[in-house]
Parts: structure tokens; sequence; C-alpha cells
């Protein structure tokens, strides 16, 4: 039995509310459970550095935790000078995900990025993420189409991603906190709505896993990402 | 005329949801218009070095907008490494100003921190954090005392703040983003409901005033304090 | 009775030196009783980026402490590798309070940094070095006329700034350390020769203050800068 | 034909050279084909603060990269004043793997520290590192043992890693440079002797892959770690 | 003949104004000429880390320079971020040149550091602020020795330190910014009252220089020294 | 007797091993005894932003020490977030001494950096990056001339470095770990192969010194680099 009482591949409830700011050329409030997190997609005209006059665009992303999004409050990085490796490990992943998804060339020379701010934590804060920002960047490209900026689609395909780990020797999809922190590994799956695989990584925290395992994981992960293609159709009304 | 159809002494719409994130002793999320920032209110049983063993408690504020909360991306500070003069500056006023309302040997040997994260912003970002903080500080503090932690209560007075200006020669209450840009005078009023002023700041910006101009600002702040005030009773029942 | 025997409309002695050093195009010590602070003003035939090419000039000021100008030392901040938030606070409103006085666009596309180190400190010290460096900034400009770079004066008023506090529950004049770290409220006015106000800023620290509490410093505040008016015109010679 | 002629799942020439400097008490250059890392395993008789008092060790990782151990001069992290999020990334990785091989109650009250220094790179350097470090920290365990300070061998099990990807549409082991950069996916494996994965993480560059070629990277990672646990073995001595 | 008329063993005028501010423990303006330097001994009743318990003090000094104390406005370290290498060098050479004049044992467990800020530089900046330090330090040693603090003076020898440069092919001493710039080799040398040598460092700056030069250089520095030995004296009035 | 048994000016073996690393257009591991130090040389076709279009080159060096090349382990600069004086002390002299043997016009408008990186520590460090980096140096430029990049050879003469100190009361040539941590005066001379000096730093470490005793060290240090110059040309095979 999950300490939630969920089925083993059970995901929580999943909701994307579009719109959730107004500046923002695209926004979300992703909630897996009482993870929640806003995604914004911010539109610039022009790109970093190394691409400059190359005819294509870039899509990166940062991630925050704001102090008190966890059970006790964590120091604030930007008070204390710097990102943690955690932080940066999650957006380098965010950023890698996404640009998965997109065919920079039709981008043309212009950057979105992607920002994810964890308003509340309760484990899987970087698979909403990548799935709250995959809708903020669809509500943003559709607005550069709208506005006759991009002529083709440059958003190749849906991400969506999600926690499985193994729990109590059980696979189990989706973890909360409470899994989280004591599961015996622990892994985070990026796939697409074509079925493939943009990312998998499975981390043994305690207790080693087999190849069979892996799969396991897999599989949980196709199921968990099928609920959230669902909710990210319904945000984008597709 | 101002830009958004108000009168001179009309505030913004103002609301103040409680426990709007579950982890924080205390939490807000207060709208001034357009203006939203999340504020929690986090107990630490610790206080800072220079306090230790003195019997008595601190309060303290932190402040943060994200990166997309305005009209153009701005820079992550986390990412930068750094807090900019304005993000210290604002979150030394709210600390400063909730302290004033604090008796700290009362609140005992405990820290707490009022998170302030602007998530949307629309002007007055630092006069919401303080009048949002101030509901945070009250539910973290009911909580204390209905644990039996604190005997009596150590919140002396309600606390609200507004930003007043003086725009296109008129002296106009609760500027939005619009007015306080091209306003020739700004200040910032922190005032108590026994009809007290904890911090006053006008800064010409433009044009100079003179001592009627300074007063005209005051008598505004108090107008929308008396509607801040009653915003922060609905929010805490009282 | 203050501790200093002064009357409670009393400045210190005000004294501002032309010239201290003689690289920079404006130089003085300035002292207010024993606090003594070193402006200099630098002309640099620069903007910084945000003004390129808009054929105006810029007017900022950074401030900083030597480390045994107090009565213990205080760590360096160069070694610490950050400015405080006090520093930074303090030097916003230098920039600020010299900007209103004058023309950036009679300035012509050039940068005027005002650098206010204190050498002594004894309270005070920010208005001291705001008072200072209007004089450091008349200075530079007047070479910059003499040599023909500029036209007409861009310098539009003289600013004088000072401290005023509630102290034992008394309006006082240009607090010193003394008083200062016991005053009830404390505040900074920043004042024009033309009986206007560039800034006000009143802190209750410890006891609020009403309205008629704000006036009286104001009026105070008058009382000293026309002491400080005479001894920035002596300093100039005009 | 891979660029370097090797078949498919043939792996560089590995070599693990123990002891190669004096002051660390294990120490080896491992040599991954042109890759060439110093790893050094330091113990001290402290844990870091969130274990003390709690009877057990830890073990962590840095790595670094020499600024000229690339093609081109990269800027020195040191002088940069931060390590990149590449490096924190790698070194989270070396750590939690190591650990994944280490009962942290026998080890006692002590840290071991694994720092892995890229001496030379040409891709790999990740994996190079991990399996290399091992045998610094197999090192270093002997040595506690010897001296009577580990009465049990607190090392459960062997650990190596190697890379393996998608280069034109084959799976391939031990990705060097050439291919790495030019790699459609791109993965990294953490094994152990007794046939258990301790970290699998593959990532696609520009291709998306599915199951079947999640499968064959790790078989192929299997192949390529039976050869780095026959290194290790020569390296020791056992 | 030198830019300034001097003769090649004359040394600029010296001044030492002791007791320049008032709340450090030791303060002196030093000058040499155009550059002034502010030295202040701070006394701390604690000792570093590495020397507690020993029964021992320490002296250490830190050297900054006001941004404007140059020809052209320099940046400010604190608001970099950062010391320069250069500085760095100088506060090491303060604080090693004169840790070897103090007995540390007879100073007991406290620590005194020497401030050296350059208020006006015309070179010269590092040798007068150690000859200005020694100064400082004597009178705050002194006034430790009058309160009872200390019993036996720790202080036992009297340290100078001047420049000398070979200029236009001749060697001459205590070089001022216009030789300092163009001189072809260029050295510092503390010298003690007892005819030693605490350090001498002598570089080459676009002309080598050979034993017979090194000799001449540090004869000249002899001759300096004796006069600022004799204005260290006025300084103490011993 | 010294700890190691050698006479009062034997240097310890010296080696440099020319094309240590591969990718760096001139590297060298340099040992003198067990001090081990790999130096490489980066060529760059820019110069920095104060030489641009000045039609010369330039020369610097980064210095760094792995953490545990020294006998307990130091932190990493890296993760610090800043290098220590000492170690902006170390590149500034190499990097000083390097362009005394180079003809910045002659390399025309190119930087080459020595990167000098201490694998393993046992005393004068820097003195053997010093004369490792200029066989790096040499490595370089002479490619730079084979591809006609270069027409006329920059470099000026040969250089070499070597630590000399009083221990026990003997002037001593090449001071190991163990002499230099007991040393009383400790120097580093950089000298050239026609009997100049580029460099000659001397420091009292607890007794001082007079002119008697900086001559024997010069003495001694010319003794040493004869040895240094032949392992040079050597390594060069000149």
């Amino acid at each position: 039995m999950r300490p939630s009482g969920r089925a083993p591949d059970q995901m929580r409830a999943i909701s994307i509310e579009p719109n959730f700011t107004r500046h923002a050329e695209g926004s979300v409030l992703v909630s897996f459970g009482d993870t929640k997190v806003l995604c914004t997609a911010s539109v610039e005209e022009k790109v970093p550095p190394f691409l400059r006059g190359k005819g294509q665009g870039w899509v990166t992303a940062e991630y925050g935790m704001l102090p008190r999004a966890t059970h006790t409050r964590g120091s604030r990085e930007a008070a204390k000078g710097k990102q943690s490796g955690r932080t940066q490990e999650i957006q380098r992943l965010i950023g890698r995900s996404l640009r998965a998804a997109v065919d920079l060339q039709k981008l043309g020379e212009r950057q979105i990025t992607l920002d994810c701010d964890v308003i509340q934590a309760d484990g899987g804060t970087r698979t909403a993420s990548i799935s709250g920002a995959w809708v903020a960047l669809r509500i943003a490209v559709d607005k550069l189409m709208a506005q006759g900026l991009i002529a083709n689609d440059p958003i190749t395909r849906k991400v969506a991603a999600v926690s499985c780990g193994i729990h109590d020797g059980t696979a189990v999809l989706d973890l909360d906190y409470d899994e989280d922190s004591t599961a015996g590994a622990d892994g985070n799956f990026v796939l697409t709505d074509d079925n493939n695989i943009i990312e998998a990584q499975v981390t043994a925290e305690g207790e080693c896993y087999d190849e069979e395992g892996l799969l396991r994981l897999l599989r949980l992960a196709r199921i968990g990402c099928t609920d959230i293609f669902a909710a990210q159709d319904r945000a984008t009304g597709r």
C-alpha cells in the first residue's frame, strides 16, 4: 500500500491551468497533486552569443524553488549568491528536454526561456516543470504563429515527464515526497507522444536495480505520461 | 483622469487569500489589482547570532520577484549570483515595518521569516508585500499561540502599506505600473491601525514636492490603508 | 538635554573643504561634527548602456565606509565580496538625490560618478555625503563649463540633506551616533534651496510617530539645510 | 565504421595506474584511450554537519577539468568564481555512484573525498572518473583497514561506469570526443559487478530513442564494464 | 634628471600625522609626496581560528584604494565583488612585513588589523602603507601597554619600506607615478632600523638587471629608510 | 645537514617531460624532486581588450593546485568560488617572468596562456612552474614559427626560477616542503641565461637577513638555474 493510498500505476490529480499570469507570452500553473509549479515562456528577439547569425533559435530553462515551497524553509538561492547543483541539474534537464521537441531552425533567431518556479513542493517538481513548460511553450509559439512571426510550427512533438521509483520493493508511479524520500530507486522519464524517450534517468538510492526493474519503471512512466498528455490537451484546448 | 479610470483616492481591488500554500506556518496570496505577491511566514526555533541568549525573538523578511512577473523578463537574481540594491532595500523595509508591530520579547527566542515573492507585478509590490506579510505573520503567530508556545500575543498592532504619488500634477493613491513609471513623485507609507506612521518615504522623480504635497500623500495613504485593514480583517476572520 | 549639549534645532559644526584630493574633477572633505566623508566627482566621457545614443548624461553615486571609520572595526566589503544592503540603499539615495538637481540633457553624453567614502563616522554619514557630493559635483561641472565642454549649466538647484529624529520624546536635528543609536524615530530629508523636498524618509525605530511628528522633523530639517547651504556657498566661493 | 575504427562493442584501451601521486590515501591515473583522469581519495576524520554524531561516515566527490585538457582552452572555474552546472552534475553523479557501493556505518565517522581531475579529455570523463575513483577508494579503505581503523570492509561491491550512445544509427560503446559530439543519443551507465545498475541515464541529442534502444545501450554497457572490472582488479592486485 | 627634479637618492617629503581619525586604537595619515594613505590599527580580543588557544596573537593587514585615488577612476572592489590580485599581494606583504617586527607571544591572544586605505595615489602606495602602518601599530601597542593589557613591549624593531627602481638607466629612490610607470626595473624594500632586510623584491619591467643593480637599489633603499625612521620618530614623539 | 641529505648548493632531480598532454600547443610535466607541475601553453588568436589593435601580443599565466597535491587536502578554489591571494600572487609572478623573455611585437596579435597546475607539491611549485612554463612556451612558439604564423622568434632569452632560503642558519638551494616550512628566510629568483635577473624576492620568515645573506642566496640561485637551463635544453632538444 502506498502512503497516499494510490495504486502503483496511479498518477496524482494533474491540472494545468493556462494563462495563470498575464505578462508572459505563455504561462501555466501545473499541479501534480500538491506539487505546484508556475511555468512561464518568455520570448526574446535575440539568441545567445554562440548562435548569433546562424539563423536558428534557442530554447532554455531556469528553475527555482520558493524558500518555503518545502516542509521546512530552505535558504533563498539569490541571497546565498548561487544556484545549487540540484537546481542547475534540473534546469539543464528541462531545457534539454524541450529542445528535443523543437525545430530550432523553424523557430527563427529568437530565444524562448522557460521559467519554472516551484510554489509548493511535494515530490516530482522537475517532472511537473517539464510537463507544464511544454504547455507554456506551446501557448507562446501559438502566439508567435498567430502574429505571423513564425510560418511553420517549430514544435515537433508533445513532451511529458514523470517520476517512477521502487518503494518498499514495488515499482510505483509519480512519487510524492513521502515516497520519494524513502524510495530505493528513483527515476525520471521524459517521453514523447509518439512513444519515444527523450531522457531516462534512474538512480539507485540504497538499493540497486536490474534490467527488469528499469523496464518496469519505463512502462509505468508510459502510463503516467498518457494522463499528462491528456491534461496538456485540455489546457491547450486541442 | 487616471490611466485606469480610478478616482485619485481610489484603491485597486484588494484581496488577501489566506493559506495559499500548505507548508508555511502562515501564507497568503495578496493582490492589489494585477499585483500578486505570495507571502509566507516561516517559524524557526532559533535566532540570529547577535540575539542568542537574549530571551527575545526576531522578525525578518526576504523579497524576490519571479523573472517573468514583469512586462519583460528580468534576469533571475539566483542566476546572477546577487540580489539587486532594489531587492535589498525592499526586504529591509518589509522586515523593519513588521518588527515595528511585534513585541520581540513576547515572541520568545524564535525567528519568523516573511518571504514575499512577486508572482505578477503591476506597481506597488513592496506595499502589497508588507500588507500581505502582516496577515501571514498573524496566522503564524496564532498557530504558535494555539500550540501554547507563546503565552501573550506579541503582535501589537496592524500594519498596512500603500504607495501614493503625484501623477500629472494630481496626488493619487495606489499607483499601478503605468502611473508609477511616469509619476513626478512617488512615495510609500507604512501605517498602523492606531493612526500612526511606521515609515514614510517620498521621492521626487523629475519634479520636487513641498510640505503640502507630502501631507496630501500621507492623507491619501490613510484612506488606502483603511481599505487594506478591512481586507486583512476579512482574511483573518476577525 | 541632548548628549552633545546641543539645542534641539542645532546642527553640529559643518565644514566642506574643497579640492581635498587632486586627481578628481571635483573633491571635498565634508564634516558634520566628527562625521567626515571624502566626496569625489569623476567625469567620464561615456554613459551607461541604457542611455547610449540618447543625447543625455547620467549622474550616479557609490558609497563606502572604511573598515575602522566606526567605533568597532567592520569588515571590509571588498574582502567579503559584496556590498551590504545598507550600502546599496545609501548609494541609491545619493545618486537619486543629485540627479534631481541636474538637467541630464544639458550635461551631455557623459557620466559623473560621486564617490562618497566615510573616513570617520559619527551618525549622519548619508546626509553628509549628499551635502558634500553636491559641492564636488558643482566643482566638476564648473570645470567642464570652463573648458567649454558644457554650454549651459546643468545644475538646476542646490541640494542638502540632514537627519532628524525623535530622541527621548524630543524632535532633534542632525543626530550623532549616540542619539542615532537610541532614537525612537529617525529620518533623512533631502531638500532644495528653493524650499522643496527631494526625498523625505522617516522610520519608526521602536516607537511610531504621527503626522505632527513628521512635520516637526521636516521643519527642523529645513533649519539644518539652511546652515548646510551656507557652508556649500563658502566652499564654492559663491 | 566508427571514427576510431573500433567495433561497436569495443572499449578503448583502459589503464588504471595506482599510486600515481604520493600524498593521497588512494590515488590512480585512469585512462580510457586519450581520456586521462587523476583520481585521489582523501580521508578526513570528520563528517559533514548533517551527519555529526550519527555514527556513520560519508563519501563525496569533486570534479574538475584542467583548462587545457580539451581541444580548445576552457576558462578556469576557480578564476570565473563558480563551478559550471555540468561540473556540479558530474560530481554529484560520482559521489552518488560510489556511496551506492559503501556501507557508511562500517566506514565509521570519517569522510572520504574523491577528487577527479581531468588531465586530458577525449570523451567519457565522467565514466572514467567513476571507474578510477572506485580504485582510489579501494586503496584508501585498504589502508584504513591495515591500520586497524576500520574493522569490517565497508565496500560492498565493485562499481564501473561507461558511456554508450547511438552514433550514425548504431549503438556504440565508450564514445570518444568525435563520436560524443555527433551522437544522436548519449548515455552513461554505472554498473556493479553483481549485475545490477546504480545509475542509468540516456539523453536524446537530436534524435529520440525507444525501449529497444535503451536496452541495447544497457547491454553494451555491461560488456564495457566487464573490461573495466578486469582493469580495476589488475590495479588493486586482486 | 628625474621628472620631479629630485636627486637620484632623494626621497619625496614624508609626513606621518598621528591620530588622524579618532575611533581606531592607532591611526596615521602618511604622505610620501602626493601619495597619501590612511593607516589604522584595530585591536580585537580574539585571534583567527588557526591560533586559538595557542597563547599568541596575530597581526594582519588589509589594503584598499579609493576609486578616485588615481588619475582616472578605478572600479570599486566592493562593487565588483572581489579584491584584485594586486590588492591581495599588497596586503599580504604589509601583514608579513609587520609580523616580522612583532613578538606574537608577547602580544597575547589578540589580533591587530592594519587597514591601509589609499586616499590619493602617486606611486609607492605599498611602501607608504608599511611605513605608516608601523606607526599606527606602535600607537595601538602603546595604548595596550598603558592600559596594562600587555606587560612587555612586543614590538621588536622599527620597520620602514621604500621603492627604488632603474629609470632611464639610473637607479633612483622613491619613485612617483611618472617614474614608476616608465621604470625599467622596480623594487620594494622593507628594512629594519638595525640594518637588516625583511623583504626585498625587485622586478624587471622591460629590462633585466644584474647583481650590481640589485645592490645599488638596496643601498638607495637604506638611505630612504633612514629618512622614514626619522619621520616615524617625529610621529611617535620618541 | 639538510633533511634530504643534499648539499647546500644541490638541486633536487629535475626532469621536464615535453608533450605530456596532446591538445595544448605546448605542454610539459616538470618535476623538481617530488614537486610535479603540468604546464601547458595555449595559443589564442586574440588579445585582451587593452591591447586590441596595438599590433602586439600578450603572455599570461594561471596557476592552480589540485586539492590533494598537498599533504592534507586543501579546498578546491573553484568550489570556494575564488582564488586565494597566494594563487593570484603566484600566477602574476609567472606571467610577469615570462613576458620578460618575449618580444610582444614579434609575437603578433595573439595571446599565449600558460596554465601551471600542480599535480603534487613538495615545495618550490612556483619556481618549477616558471621553469616548466618557459619550455611549454618555447614548444608553442616553435609550432607557430613552423606554421609560418610568426616570422621572427619572439623569445629573447631562457628563463629559469629556483627558490633559496636560510635554513638552520645555512643558505640552501631549492627548498623542499620540510625546509620551506621551517626556513628563516625564503626567496625566489627568476634568472636569465645571459646572467641577468628578472625577479628577486626574499622574505624574512622569523629572522631577518642582511645584504650579505641576499647575495649568498642569489649566488646559489645562479647555480641552480644552470642545472635548470640544462634540463630545459634536454626537453627542447636544443
